[in-house]
């Protein structure tokens, strides 16, 4: 499983504060531990407090860029912002993410073409976010599509199949390994798949469980990537364990720490 | 999952001694303390150490059946000894388990039949053990068959894959989830799934680790029910959650409390 390191966002106090003061410090440690801990992109979000959120993202993405040379998800819905954090990131980025409408992805899919990106589509559109699975998998034929038309490789692309919290609709998960299963059918090879997996657990219990079992659901189910919090040991050992079984990296009797180094 | 709790078996030492010495109290001690961490059926296998080893099912499955009322999987593949077993067990039973070549199915099916039992059958026929997909699922074929043609309820079917330790054949474990999936359309209603848990982590480290992981993927799957510890509290947390994910069990915040005593 790619692991999205989901910590540098403003929605977390400790990165919040860390923008408005502008400690250096703080960011880069977020960005070294995460990295040693297994991330393969860094997400960045400089989330809603930020009085100027292009430069707050521009600052961020320079600050991490400093101290780790991890590939890095560059985090926002809003287009000024994300263009902020694609002119100063180095190397090929995610962007993370766009809805799925053929207006929004025309615009998108260019964007992430001209940045070397992978983009991470919703599987929502101006409808919303469907809450059964031919709708998703619909959505995901729209992407496919539009990727084809743009000539943006399914590599790239990753479809966000939108997760819901289990506590308020409890057919979701089933649902949504059912659509990871489904979009490996969509071409050959197929589009990939990623889960911003923390909005599973909202207002349950268990959190940290409900997370690390969903996971590993997931990759049975075949999913590709996931935005997590990768400073939890506990997770990233299920999900090396998960894609060990699943022959994509060798058992030895280290398996676990080799994961993390892959 | 259906938890089959695996202790009762003369393989482990003190299950081996305590029927040599005829201790009733250290078998029944196992008995309750797998009832009350969430077994659904107690296996029972009098192991290879037993001088005269249906006089010591007997033994075993009426001591079980003083202390509790959970049904009983009646564990050999001898026939006198599984003979023995069926004699004396109350309730509805499980025989595990039957190689499935046509001619053992003639037997262990009305067997089965006879004592209301359901029927444990191996994916292995004269020619050993498959290593691939396909002719593991052309046995699973045999299995369907011989069940219409005994009239069997293919709710009483439980196929068990055979697991390989994942050291030993890293290829096997993805297999396995695969024939897994594709027993689900093998008919409607299908045959149920099954796997005896822990020889997939066999001379592994991270034994528990392995199996939990295993145990997950393979519910995502659409596995049915294992032989398991089910004394290992956190394979069983795993195992419930996966259940409750699938929406097969309601969340509460006492989801876990509440999934053992399902």
């Amino acid at each position: 499983m790619i692991a999205v390191g989901e910590r540098i966002n403003g929605m977390f106090l400790d990165v919040k504060k860390a923008i408005k003061k502008k400690d250096k410090a703080a960011i880069q440690d977020l960005a070294k531990r995460q990295t040693k801990a297994g991330a393969k992109y860094l997400d960045i979000n400089v989330g809603t407090a930020a009085e100027d959120p292009a430069e707050a993202m521009r600052w961020l993405v320079e600050t991490v860029q400093e101290a780790v040379d991890t590939p890095l998800a560059i985090d926002s819905q809003r287009l000024p912002v994300l263009k902020a954090g694609l002119e100063v990131v180095k190397g090929s980025p995610m962007i993370n993410s766009t809805k799925s409408d053929p207006e929004a992805l025309d615009v998108f899919m260019p964007l992430a073409l001209e940045h070397n990106a992978s983009l991470v589509c919703l599987t929502m559109n101006a409808a919303g976010v469907p809450q059964n699975i031919d709708t998703r998998v619909e959505i995901c034929a729209t992407i496919v599509e539009k990727a084809m038309e743009h000539g943006m490789d399914f590599q790239n692309v990753f479809i966000d199949p939108i997760i819901l919290p289990v506590n308020v609709a409890q057919d979701q998960p089933g649902y949504l390994l059912q659509v990871i299963q489904q979009v490996k059918f969509l071409a050959d090879p197929p589009p990939k798949t990623i889960i911003g997996l923390s909005n599973i657990s909202q207002g349950t219990k268990e959190r940290d469980l409900i997370n690390r079992i969903f996971t590993v659901m997931a990759i049975a189910a075949g999913l590709d990537a996931a935005i997590v919090d990768v400073l939890d040991t506990e997770l990233m050992d299920a999900a090396i364990t998960a894609d060990m079984l699943l022959n994509r990296q060798i058992y030895s009797d280290s398996f676990l720490k080799a994961g993390r180094m892959l």
